[in-house]
């Protein structure tokens, strides 16, 4: 677990007008239940990913308004007095459930439920949003590459491509999805990933000569360090790498490419370290890829990749376009009743959900079914009699984090998860062509039919 | 200015590296001029816009390495103790000359220019430019919505769909690109920028029916404020939000549209509205907007705009594809030499940059006019000559900030100075359709020629 600084305003001004709003017409307190889902995947893509839970749990400890955050709402004028009184003493007290990290998704997975007061959870709202639609958007993409990588390793590179901060989640979420580096040293030191990097073109050139640069690094970072040797000429620059290495008595460990056409760079920079006898010296590209790059140069004698760009912005779908959604909340009875939105563009379908995965007699998943119902012990036992495998855990408990989810050990747990995962899917789940999600959803409703909200299922 | 918390690991390991080797090889006291550039725009657009200016100021000021980013690197070994010794009096001590925030861009364009040691000036590489390369996409996409929103207001809701962190400097760089508020509270405290912000769907459900809903926010907010209309039946909705304001004593402020067909919808609620005798209720639209659906809507009656996935992300390219190249640094004579990667793919120009914009006789842009040169006069001496508005100013002088570039002020200055260079471009530069830059670049050198590198010049 990490300790943040608070990150109560990371959040939309309209959840706060909402709370005032409550308060005033005494819906605050009535017992809700939100929903993350996605009406779609992004066109094409046969799976997404869970990722970022870890840090929305982080974020939801954090999320508490002190002195600094009340003095901005209150100069602000964002609510009045009341409100700031109920905000002094927030803290998330319901309980979260959702997919484990890791786990594979499709449109309708009911990937995380916040159930508390109304306005214990609409608070959560947008930091939630924000964590899992990017970080899914990430992994995903992450996913598709080290898919198409086929067991050759994949390292993230990308932090120069995007915002700062979300270059640390990108670098997380790409190793959720796969990938075993990353450049950017905060993602090493707050998630313990293995940081990656030797020296870019600029090195070669603030020294006089190839010769001159290729000597420093092999002086600093031995032998077996990775040289860049596209700066000038690549043949002249494979041949300089492995003589800077065998100087300081040493095989050269990587050259690696950056430009041009890398797949025939590839075949020829091997032949040539073949015939220079650096049979051990390995070759790792990193121009440009996505997916269909990385499948394209898997032909091609190549070690490792490295991917930036692509990465970190999703491979063209940089958001995950998760939504977060009222499904049920009490009744002025006192009872709960299933709500959802009835615009025809947005509809959404209410109740509490409970998911599970059908697999098939080999053990391939066939369907996702996603079951409305009134508590979660009746969504489980729907499951059960499906024999399907339930989906959800529990991540915060009564306000209180589920320690295993967002520990230090939580994110080589999410990688794994998300291998056997992916590794259930039907073979049309695993191509990189554009299609239809690899399995299909299918929703049940249990939820006893005179509780459902008459409004909401025109 | 802003104080950060140390942002020196938000960086890639080569550049420690880098620096190790350079500090034994010698070369890490060269001077070197490192410059931002991108070598095009994303596909069709027209200009690019610098956004994220000051947030470079600050980030260069509070990348300084403290006792936990050095116990980080000594137990991950990523250097050795000579370079940390190094690092914990690591503080930029060169200058830093660019194109002022909001100022329009084309390829090539030196919109930054970093100036010191090679070991001072390479280290910073990577928090530039995911600044710059994250704030200028969303400002350039800010820049085409308002663009086609022809004056009317553009509000900046995408907090939930990009990273939180993202999410503060998306809504900062939408301000730069004319947008006049934002969802996210963070960035109304830490820019000052309009908050703004009602209600979502889930408030209205939460209640048990409309009329409770709107009766209890028009309690808070006021009559003058935003109902969303489009929980249940639109219609029903517009009739309930205008009751609701004037059982309060007031005429509704406006009414929100975040599904459907907004065109459509846009001119029936407009219709019924007038004919209920809320002339003075405006109507706000929200659902998936980017510059293209702006421009439809052009011609319905809508009073405001408010986007998110599409503001955030880019609106399809969400980085700005911006690079930190070696221009020229000092050799073993002592003397500066112009320096450049000779890769074919990417290839890049050499020498300190001096740029200006050419204009015609009306005043407009005509080219961009980028001089290659040795010192700063000399390039400067040459625009005179071309009588092209000079587009550097310097940001830091000698480690220290120019106040002016990220104080308070900056982002309004910013703001408008994007009006008036985007103002400046021709006509062909405001079309949002695909096409070339507004305007060509045109590079001149003027650098002395027996100091080119020769290898570097192939």
């Amino acid at each position: 677990m990490r300790t943040l600084g608070s990150t109560a305003l990371l959040t939309d001004m309209y959840e706060l007008t909402m709370i005032e709003g409550a308060v005033r017409s005494g819906a605050a307190g009535r017992r809700s239940v939100f929903e993350v889902f996605t009406r779609r995947l992004p066109a094409g893509r046969r799976y997404g990913v869970v990722a970022g839970t870890a840090r929305v749990l982080d974020a939801v400890r954090a999320f508490r308004f002190g002195p600094e955050e009340l003095d901005y709402l209150a100069e602000a004028g964002i609510v009045g007095q009341e409100t700031l009184d109920l905000l002094r003493d927030y803290r998330f007290g319901g309980t979260i459930r959702g997919y484990a990290e890791g786990e594979c998704f499709f449109p309708g997975s009911p990937i995380m439920t916040v159930e508390g007061t109304f306005a214990d959870a609409v608070v959560l709202e947008t930091v939630i949003l924000s964590i899992l639609n990017h970080d899914s958007a990430v992994a995903a993409a992450a996913s598709r590459m080290t898919m198409a990588a086929h067991g050759r390793p994949c390292l993230e590179m990308g932090a120069r491509r995007t915002h700062e901060g979300a270059a640390v989640a990108a670098a997380r979420a790409a190793v959720v999805g796969g990938f075993v580096g990353t450049s950017v040293l905060e993602a090493g030191r707050s998630y313990g990933i293995r940081a990656i990097g030797t020296a870019a073109h600029s090195f070669t050139l603030v020294h006089d000569d190839e010769e001159a640069a290729f000597a420093a690094q092999v002086a600093t970072m031995g032998p077996g360090t990775t040289l860049l040797v596209d700066t000038y000429d690549v043949t002249r620059g494979v041949e300089r790498a492995v003589a800077a290495a065998r100087a300081a008595g040493g095989e050269l460990g990587a050259v690696r490419l950056d430009s041009g056409d890398l797949v025939a760079q590839a075949f020829t920079v091997r032949k040539q370290l073949d015939d220079l006898g650096a049979t051990t010296t390995k070759i790792t590209v990193t121009s440009d890829l996505d997916e269909y790059a990385i499948a394209a140069l898997n032909a091609a004698p190549v070690d490792s990749y490295g991917v930036g760009t692509k990465l970190v912005t999703g491979s063209g779908h940089p958001t995950a376009e998760l939504v977060y959604k009222l499904v049920a909340r009490e009744g002025a009875d006192g009872q709960m009743h299933e709500v959802a939105k009835a615009s025809k563009s947005k509809a959404s379908v209410g109740g509490l959900k409970v998911a599970g995965r059908v697999l098939d007699e080999e053990g391939r998943a066939a369907e996702e079914l996603v079951v409305s119902c009134e508590t979660f012990e009746d969504g489980l036992a729907e499951l059960r009699r499906a024999e399907a495998r339930p989906l959800q855990v529990e991540l915060v408990r009564d306000g209180e984090t589920v320690p295993e989810h967002c520990d230090d050990g939580a994110l080589a747990a999410a990688a794994q998860r998300h291998l056997a995962s992916r590794a259930e899917l039907p073979y049309a789940g695993w191509r990189l062509s554009e299609g239809e999600p690899a399995i299909p959803t299918r929703h049940v409703d249990i939820f006893p039919a005179d509780d459902r909200d008459p409004a909401a299922i025109i």
